[in-house]
């Protein structure tokens, strides 16, 4: 497989990753630890060449150590460790190691599960004890968050990594065993994110800059509604000057819809805008139920600049908390224009603080009407010496129009603090009407 | 590979699925599609032989498509139909199907694209026609709620489906598209769902009942510290006896910790519950921010039996709003027993609901002390005569504490509607202290 376009390595180790488990195959479980293993590798100018899933299945297992282990340098599976009867991946790897010895118990991994279970006062089952068995020449990698130890092993050329299936305790044995055996960091990403406008017209808006020879090489994704430019560059320096002008370049052509970088999120561009100015704001929600308060504390340090919100899903909480005046209800419907704006008004009284934004709306499957369609949402915003509320109409079942709605509240936010110019000309897609 | 053991149909149809984009091999993107493309299949009997994800490179994609053509009945293939210049599946298809003529338009999905962006009031980009391109053999499948089409081919005794990435059209697209021309569900499947105890030794109440040749066949999972027996039979009717009465054991089995089935979440069985008695529910949180109530909302029709919220992050919110003494917060601080206990009181008061919970508490990463570490939680419930108050201390970062304490939230609030004693003994891991 050529990789050269994707911008890596040349001479980068070449990595593949397993995951097994029936519950994936089954599309039971969705699977975080390919993608987290990845981006590690990514980091380190490791190549990974190669995803694959397989099934609790022996013969599966050991088929795939095999097949991989002839081609790569690096093999990392999770899953399988566990206690339980479909948990085969130290036989299987015994099997792929061509070693005849049944498995051996590790003393020094059992009395690590015996401290394990001694701490937390309960009695260690005979399942767990199988945890501790390895195959004769590989060896236990220790969990510092959980039961399974993990597995080292060599076959050929190849170093093979089994951890554990849970994504904490995956990443914590990654962290501490895996990690100090892979080489540093060659390649540098960077990210920007945007919030209201679609991909395809963003990529447009970036044109040649995404041709596929350059370095640094661009390209965009979408997922939740952000839409991401994504910036990889090979360079000896970890963050070259060619990236950071590719950078300010992109946030300068999509603003004001780009908000930040990397981990940056929608909520802490907003709270730094906010920290500046020494201001606070609160949240009156209800079609959301306080998913965009969720949004804004967890960002760490959000409480320097928010207060507080309230979620007001019944009319009742509206009038009692929110001070919103019972006729206006009445009149008009808690989804309008002016219940919103009162419900903003009547929120940053209630929290003290200088900023509010109010959201309410038909979130779904129910409660639709053909005068107020399922997918309408009134979001207000007031702040010092401004007020406006707009009208949406978002497409999608009831967890993305929560999505939507939330993230527009955040947005519309941002938008009033850099000026009532850019929140008047500020659209959100075709979702403004 | 040997895939009896997972209790699927020996004589199904094979698939696999491939996902394309250097954004997932990079790990920059979380591949949701494959997921939910195999639970689809599972439903149906189809039974899913491989995962592959390839980078957005021609070579590979081509390569991919001959190799698992040559040996399953149908292959979906997610991503690379967009506009970019790094969307390659249209032209890696041609080349695996051996046409040697360039791409041809589709009239009708060229059609299709321009009535989508006229009424959007857009202009169609030239880079958007692009997406109209098939190869000659090829069939484009219909979009309705984004522009790339999809295509449908074969290769051999292959069918070959080309689905777009984002996950809302995909799945659209595979509704509309694809599942008509698959079987009729011949597998069964259900789900017990858990809240409060670790999957071993929940694994371990189940015993002989796990054991692998049985029928129906018995798993447990976790995810988001929900642990899951998953049950899975073969049957023609969609629901057997021995199905619903292995639900029914697994469900005695864990009791009071099973909470629901299938699509039931944790707030929702606390909304039945609350439902049945004609009763609801307010949430007051601090650390959690609005995620409690945001999981509660997120339910259709919580409006029934949740009245709403208030989010104190600040002390001033807890006084203002909940009227918890400021005596009691200068005496005790806003993590500790005492002021949960007020908040859950104040906040049943402030929204009129019989039932209310309360989480105050250190999320981190900081804010700790020695006295008070990140993770202790103090969550507050109270009812027509009840009150109750525990204490925990959570493992994990801020995501996974901040998760924890929302959940063990509802599940507290759902042990003290099963009655007081099921309140007091019921346990939450080894986080209660």
């Amino acid at each position: 497989m050529d990789c050269g376009s994707s911008g890596q390595a040349k001479n980068g180790l070449s990595a593949a990753i397993i995951s097994v488990g029936d519950e994936l195959m089954l599309g039971q479980t969705q699977d975080t630890n390919a993608k987290w293993l990845a981006s590690q590798f990514t980091l380190r100018g490791v190549v990974t060449r190669e995803f694959r899933t397989v099934h609790d299945d022996l013969v599966a297992i050991e088929s795939v150590l095999r097949e991989l282990s002839a081609r790569h340098d690096i093999l990392v599976m999770t899953g399988g460790l566990g206690p339980t009867e479909d948990d085969l991946t130290r036989e299987a790897l015994r099997r792929a190691m061509d070693v005849v010895e049944p498995l051996e118990v590790d003393a020094q991994a059992l009395a690590a599960l015996d401290r394990w279970f001694i701490d937390r006062g309960r009695p260690m089952s005979a399942n767990n004890a199988v945890q501790a068995l390895r195959p004769k020449g590989a060896r236990c990698l220790q969990n510092i968050v959980g039961t399974a130890p993990g597995l080292h092993a060599n076959i050929g050329r190849a170093q093979i990594w089994c951890l554990p299936g849970p994504p904490l305790e995956m990443e914590s044995m990654f962290e501490t065993e895996v990690a100090p055996h892979l080489p540093h960091a060659v390649m540098s990403t960077a990210a920007v994110h945007s919030f209201g406008y679609g991909e395809s017209f963003l990529a447009e808006i970036l044109g040649a800059r995404m041709a596929r020879q350059r370095n640094p090489l661009i390209g965009t994704t979408a997922s939740g509604s952000i839409v991401t430019a994504r910036i990889r560059g090979v360079d000896a320096q970890a963050h070259s000057a060619a990236m950071e002008s590719s950078i300010q370049e992109i946030e300068k052509l999509w603003a004001p819809y780009a908000f930040g970088r990397d981990q940056e999120t929608l909520a802490g561009a907003l709270g730094k805008l906010l920290v500046l100015r020494g201001e606070r704001v609160s949240l009156a929600e209800s079609c959301t139920g306080g998913l965009a308060a969720s949004m804004v504390t967890a960002e760490s340090g959000s409480s320097a600049w928010f207060a507080g919100g309230a979620v007001t899903y019944a009319n009742g909480a509206k009038i009692d908390l929110l001070q919103v005046p019972h006729e206006l209800l009445a009149a008009h419907g808690a989804v309008s224009a002016p219940v919103a704006r009162a419900m903003a008004r009547g929120c940053a009284a209630l929290l003290k603080t200088q900023w509010a934004a109010s959201i309410t709306g038909i979130a779904g499957p129910s409660g639709g009407t053909d005068a107020k369609p399922v997918g309408e949402v009134f979001i207000g915003i007031c702040g010092p010496r401004f007020e406006g509320v707009k009208k949406f109409r978002y497409p999608g079942d009831r967890a993305s129009i929560r999505d939507r709605a939330a993230k527009s509240a955040l947005a519309l936010l941002r938008f009033a603090l850099l000026g009532p110019e850019a929140f008047a000309s500020a659209m959100i897609w075709e979702w403004n009407k």
